[in-house]
């Protein structure tokens, strides 16, 4: 029987998701190198502790963690998280474990978006949250960014041009390290400035973090969320943090921060969407960070992905026509080129793929209605060194 | 800084779980007896198995189940789940995998409600999907039940009833084995008869079953999905399944079965709210399911609560009054008592709590305004038997 005329104006105003559509055209592709997708390296998953770890507190602690969970989280590894961090502060209702950073933005969304309210977002952007704002029914407006992060002036007339035309925005979503798809950074004075204006205009901050510990050089910019911290203002930026990038994607693990009105709330949702995080997960992690095995996990990645970074610039540099510019990331997974005007990405990677090789259209990663072309994302923490520079290498010759 | 202002209305409207609060004044008490929480009993956890088969999937399997697994559940898991039930030509398209089976109730109610919608539920029923119902601003009307289930005349009049008021009735839950909170088992007979009356006014059935494996006595009942199946009605019936009462809440793991079109619906949530359930942990339970472990397993638990069960009835014949009725249960976790009309089980509570025994009243388990108020539920698989019979008789004792 089919039911879709009952479906939800949620559910029947979805679309599949485009980018795994566009990576699933390249699928058996022999020799192909993909650039594409934003797949941690496996050679980074630390298996051996991993599998001990889960094997320990099950025995140990099983009749604790096989039993219904708090919704708010495991206390152990909140514990571990906010002696990790250095939260000062810091009580455990002011933290959420959730089923990987997607879960803790879902939640977030809900705790704020009513039909048609206005979110506003980087241009461009990760393409997992927008979505899901837009189930939300939201309206996501789009800031442009620059070298040092998302444009001030711009947010600044964006914020007017709603005020104007009396549309609620809600809050400001922004991944300012090492972000999706741009590899752009943002400057500690952009942060401050950021953080300055928002308390003003009294707007939240959605501040994603999963990329920050992959630095393989330069400086560690302290978070939105410490920096709000500083000036006393909890609960202006809500920062999620994940395991996936350090420990594995499988896991869903990754927590949120922020004031405890806003993580009650979230936690309400968790209770009613999840009922909990995945215990036996959750103390497994909690287990690694006791163990003291984070610090090394960390200078582990940094060290596997250090020379895949460096086989990526080094081959834009070696390859790319001098009419293409990228990003300079310090750290992460991606890289972002800006074409000349008027090159179309999505024609770009029908080629590509005939040259077998494969990327992000940079469209994609732009709300409906407000893409950009010429543009587009490549990543360097799957392929390895040699397939990264032999990738680079298929693309600028047909470009 | 405060953003209650900016909440959803969804999120403003949401009360806190009261039957945690409830729980939660019986805290700390010393001599308490429990019978009011729904948690299985520790002593069924199999820790030294699940502590092998952790160790086991992520050293052999690392590098898959440690990276993004597939929305949609573990291929795995699902090949022995479509054994284990003797799904005929069921598809892996037609089965989800979840994060429990509120997140699969949850995936399943935001397929279908928009604000105002109505979803029927049996009078009482398991507040937890309640709530989520609510929370996406569905209005809830309760059937009564009998002996053999949700009364299907009352059924049909409430149908007549919506239509005639203009109302959308976007689906039916139910929980038809050993249901939470009454016991009651929905007789073969009624089954049949519920979905022949569905497919009639073509309303889907939403079927939450985790208690069907803790049978203590009589004969299995087909479900209601795999008595429409026999119908060739894929669709009508959206069935969810859960490990929770088996192998351990705290993993997380619960599946659905259905349509494809209403699978697939599902899981585009799913990649929107949690992009995966935990995959090293669906894995785990895969390998659980392939080393024959789970019929071990469920024999283990059922010998296990047997004489819980046992200790429940015996007890309420031992010492209740005349006056006092309750459901005769051949399963499950929880009986239903009904006093006579005029006593109010919320103020039992309070005398209850006193004489150091807890339950958790029946008005609980209505929804908002169709409250009954001379009814509890008591549950006897967490306190031992010794404890269930003199937890009774306490409570006997001030009735």
């Amino acid at each position: 029987m089919k039911f879709n005329e009952k479906f939800s104006k949620a559910t029947a105003g979805m679309g599949s998701s485009m980018i795994r559509e566009l990576v699933a055209t390249t699928k058996g592709i022999p020799g192909l190198i993909s650039l594409a997708g934003g797949f941690p390296s496996p050679d980074s998953f630390n298996k051996e502790d991993i599998a001990e770890c889960y094997k320990e507190v099950v025995l140990e602690s099983g009749n604790d963690i096989l039993q219904y969970g708090a919704s708010e989280g495991d206390a152990q590894l909140k514990e571990e998280l906010i002696k990790w961090e250095e939260y000062k502060n810091m009580s455990m209702d002011e933290m959420l474990i959730t089923v990987g950073s997607t879960n803790a933005i879902y939640y977030y969304a809900k705790t704020f978006i009513n039909p048609g309210d206005v979110i506003l977002c980087e241009a461009p952007s990760f393409l997992g949250s927008l979505v899901s704002f837009e189930a939300e029914m939201a309206e996501l407006i789009s800031i442009e960014m620059d070298d040092e992060g998302i444009n001030i002036d711009k947010l600044k007339q964006a914020i007017a041009d709603c005020k104007t035309m009396g549309k609620k925005i809600k809050f400001l979503y922004t991944i300012p390290d090492f972000q999706n798809p741009t590899g752009i950074s943002m400057s500690a004075q952009r942060r401050m400035d950021l953080v300055e204006l928002m308390a003003e205009v009294n707007i939240p901050i959605l501040e994603d973090n999963p990329y920050s510990e992959l630095r393989y050089t330069g400086e560690m910019i302290p978070s939105i969320f410490k920096i709000a911290e500083e000036k006393n203002l909890r609960g202006l930026v809500t920062l999620v943090k994940s395991f996936s990038k350090i420990l594995g994607p499988g896991l869903r693990v990754a927590y949120a921060v922020s004031s405890e009105e806003i993580i009650g709330k979230m936690c309400s949702w968790q209770q009613k969407v999840n009922v909990s995080p995945g215990c036996v997960t959750e103390r497994m992690v909690a287990r690694f960070m006791q163990k003291d095995l984070l610090v090394k996990q960390i200078g582990i990645v940094n060290d596997l992905y250090t020379p895949y970074w460096e086989a990526m610039l080094t081959a834009l540099e070696d390859f790319m026509p001098k009419t293409v510019k990228w990003t300079k990331p310090e750290g992460g997974m991606f890289v972002w080129l800006t074409l000349p005007e008027g090159v179309d990405a999505d024609e770009l990677f029908v080629k590509a793929r005939e040259q077998k090789v494969a990327f992000i259209p940079g469209s994609k990663f732009f709300p409906k209605g407000q893409e950009q072309h010429n543009c587009l994302r490549l990543n360097y923490s799957y392929a390895k060194p040699d397939a990264i520079r032999e990738g680079v290498k298929r693309l600028a010759s047909i470009m």
